[in-house]
């Protein structure tokens, strides 16, 4: 195991970080918001004194495996959650530190969860902050890292980081090289956040909230300012661009740089992307028809269905109405959308739509390989072959997953809350949702849960925000044994 | 496709459950009940009609694939449900035809969840006749089939409707003729009710009921002929014998078949049944922890959490307390052993053990290889090498199983009763264990649901008992499309 290097790394995330702190500071300064300044600035100072103290020892060789990459990624995102939770304890605007650091996982693991049971008499700096962490987390801190630092030296590192990091079942690098790629993905994902932040202020949102709520909205977090999430912008047109903007940032990255590239055919093609919205209006148009009854007329029911089916399926969380109350076929196809989730390689989270295509189509062939033993077709996704290792690597996905839901709801029960609290509080947690059902539905928080289910939970959005294997490779005894490798 | 020949292994099916049907009649006779004698006539005389125009057609070739084996399967399931549920409809002691239905499936697949509200006013003929469909259910009929019938014309479908019926991802031989292990089966599986039935008599327990709920036992099914399930026989030694028996007939039949050899420490090397008693054991210890406050004393706690989770892990649904009001992680455990389920080769339901342990060992063997991409270590269970095709197999039972369960609940949760409900009859029926939570808990039955939710959840109690794969072969159409072949 190469732990310079992986070091050097880390060290380069918490600048980054440190660096990130300084806009929500210089919002406190222009404030006068006197408790998060001081939060900022130690906050700042801390990060950037253990960067220095890790980066002490200059990496001398650049190996880098697969195993080197998932440590990684696993440590950096943990230790930036740990740093980035620095501002809210500090200033005393989140009481106590597994609080700050339950807000902070969920921020950057775009979950959007909260323990919060009063948003708006926050500060200015620190909701700023809170909003971008979301945006932050959503395309991945290390892709940040690639897409501006040159880091030339030594191979393997890049397409390890990048695949460690980045959701789905394949990474498609979209250029050649991995920095461009890096670069265009940073670039597509500034550009329609800041498209965002111009029509929500165009539809008259205040600027301070049109730039939280596209941050939001970009990383699929869906940590709001208002304690009434997007319900407290009462306006048609805000709330579908809203809508809009959810069901963009849901669709493979991929998609868009085609469109960039001219290449509209392919775009258009894109299997997950049909699956993708297929799902999405099927589920929109069966909760129109089962919530009719709930509201003004048809449009009033679709508007609301659309905002919230993209809401839950793309992850975000972000509510305009208490979806707790609608009838139980309408919370189900939720509670579905949130284990399905958005497209590979969006800043969505969940199951991903292209392990359940893949899925699917295993099935398919091994029942007609049951009845006819000598078929030999195999899985394609948008014309091509997926190989073996990868259909295992999604099957071993689902168990280890599926694992920890079991597991997660034994621990969290301990708390003997309500059976939709319990599940769903895990399910929102590991799908990256945001809000779940009953106690932790749209109108309400995970501020009641024991300390030990928090940190449980904690595990679960970073569990479900890495994919599993980064987190379980950092605890496995057999990545450090042989680390004399 | 042999039609023909699936239609004369059917007759054969029908012939036989018409036989089964003597018994009954007689208690009938006996107990002058006039209903169900009438009831159990016609049952028998339309079972034979029927059972003399399929076999009208005598095969004339004796091609076998596993095709025909799932399809046979699959047919002998559905019909010998609903002839069996006739002497439920026309003694008229069950109302409707659904509802017989409905009863009936839960009977033969061993679920045991029930749609009566009253039980112990029911006919003892018709008591008879319920438990006994546990108890046929439970070794399958098709094995009892092959263990009295010399099928000994062409070759293959012995060892593919064997295949299809018994429960696993693998099916052990006991000895290389087909027939003398279908025979052994048998043996042990008679033998060991019988002896449940000698041992709750000797403590007490009337004669009729030592018998019917020995039939409710073996099966793992859990039909009971009293309205307060075991609970009504408030007696330790008594709810002690089942407990222990549940437990017998959840562990899988071949260790039987070893001990019966002599081979006893290659019975007790079994890796299944370690792994099998080792989750009970930790189940009964936390629950008894958990409900301590409940009962009076250590030892009364632990009786009852000894039976439930017997119960409940074996698929076979008794109660002796309405374990409903247990605290909410021992209602979690109870949820989580309604997943895992028996042994492969016993007659519980679930996914299995020995398909769990598959799982987890292939996740570890995966994982290792994501950090060291040439390890070549490979998947065994009991010194055995689980071949790649098997674990696909489990891979994919797995995501069916997953796919049927998510499907299921949208479709009952149009009646829009309570999450735990919905959620948990599901469970119950797709693992068949009997009852679930809340209105469905063992204090409650499966009557309110609508008449659509009946059918779905006995096509779930029929996708358990048969391990998805035969009723999908048989509703799929490329089974059909190529049957010129």
């Amino acid at each position: 195991m190469n732990i310079k290097m992986i070091m050097y790394l880390i060290s380069w995330i918490l600048k980054i970080e440190a660096a990130f702190m300084i806009p929500p500071l210089l919002i406190a300064i222009a404030g006068k918001e006197r408790e998060a300044f001081t939060g900022f600035l130690a906050a700042i100072i801390v990060t950037l004194i253990m960067s220095a103290i890790i980066s002490f020892n200059k990496p001398q060789k650049y190996i880098f495996y697969a195993r080197e990459g998932f440590v990684t990624v696993a440590l950096s995102w943990i230790l930036m959650s740990f740093f980035g939770c620095l501002p809210f304890y500090i200033s005393g605007q989140i009481p106590g530190l597994i609080n700050s650091f339950f807000e902070t996982v969920s921020g950057f693991t775009t979950t959007g969860s909260s323990i919060l049971t009063e948003i708006e008499t926050l500060d200015r700096s620190i909701l700023y902050w809170r909003s971008f962490t979301n945006w932050l987390g959503g395309m991945g801190v290390l892709v940040f890292l690639l897409a501006i630092i040159p880091l030339t030296k030594g191979k393997g590192h890049s397409l390890h980081l990048l695949r460690a990091e980045s959701p789905g079942p394949v990474v498609d690098k979209l250029v050649p090289k991995l920095q461009k790629s890096a670069k265009l993905l940073y670039g597509i994902y500034v550009t329609l956040t800041v498209v965002q932040m111009v029509l929500l202020m165009a539809g008259g949102m205040p600027g301070f909230d049109s730039v939280v709520a596209s941050f939001s909205t970009a990383g699929t977090g869906g940590f709001a300012i208002k304690n009434a999430s997007i319900a407290a912008y009462d306006n048609y047109y805000m709330q579908s661009v809203v809508t809009v903007f959810m069901v963009l940032f849901g669709i493979n990255f991929n998609v868009f740089y085609l469109i960039l590239a001219g290449e509209f055919s392919a775009a258009f093609r894109n299997e997950e992307l049909k699956v993708y919205l297929g799902i999405l209006f099927t589920a929109i148009a069966v909760i129109t028809l089962n919530t009719r009854s709930f509201y003004n007329g048809w449009f009033d029911a679709f508007h609301h269905a659309a905002f919230q089916s993209a809401s839950i399926m793309t992850t975000t969380g972000f509510a305009t109405v208490n979806f707790d109350l609608w009838p139980e076929l309408s919370r189900y196809i939720l509670i579905m959308l949130m284990f399905v989730g958005a497209c590979a390689g969006s800043t969505g989270g969940g199951i991903k739509i292209s392990r359940i295509i893949i899925l699917f189509k295993s099935l398919k062939i091994e029942i007609e390989k049951m009845m006819h033993p000598n078929s030999v077709k195999v899985v394609k996704l948008n014309k091509k072959t997926i190989t073996e290792p990868t259909i295992r690597g999604v099957n071993v996905f689902m168990i280890a997953y599926t694992a920890i839901v079991v597991f997660s709801i034994l621990i969290i029960s301990v708390d003997n809350f309500s059976f939709e609290t319990t599940v769903t509080s895990v399910i929102a947690c590991i799908n990256n949702i945001g809000p779940g059902l009953d106690m932790v539905g749209p109108s309400g928080n995970f501020s009641e849960f024991s300390d030990v289910s928090k940190l449980v939970l904690c595990m679960n959005m970073l569990l479900g925000r890495l994919e599993i294997f980064p987190l379980i490779m950092l605890f496995a005894p057999s990545t450090w044994k042989q680390s004399a490798r």
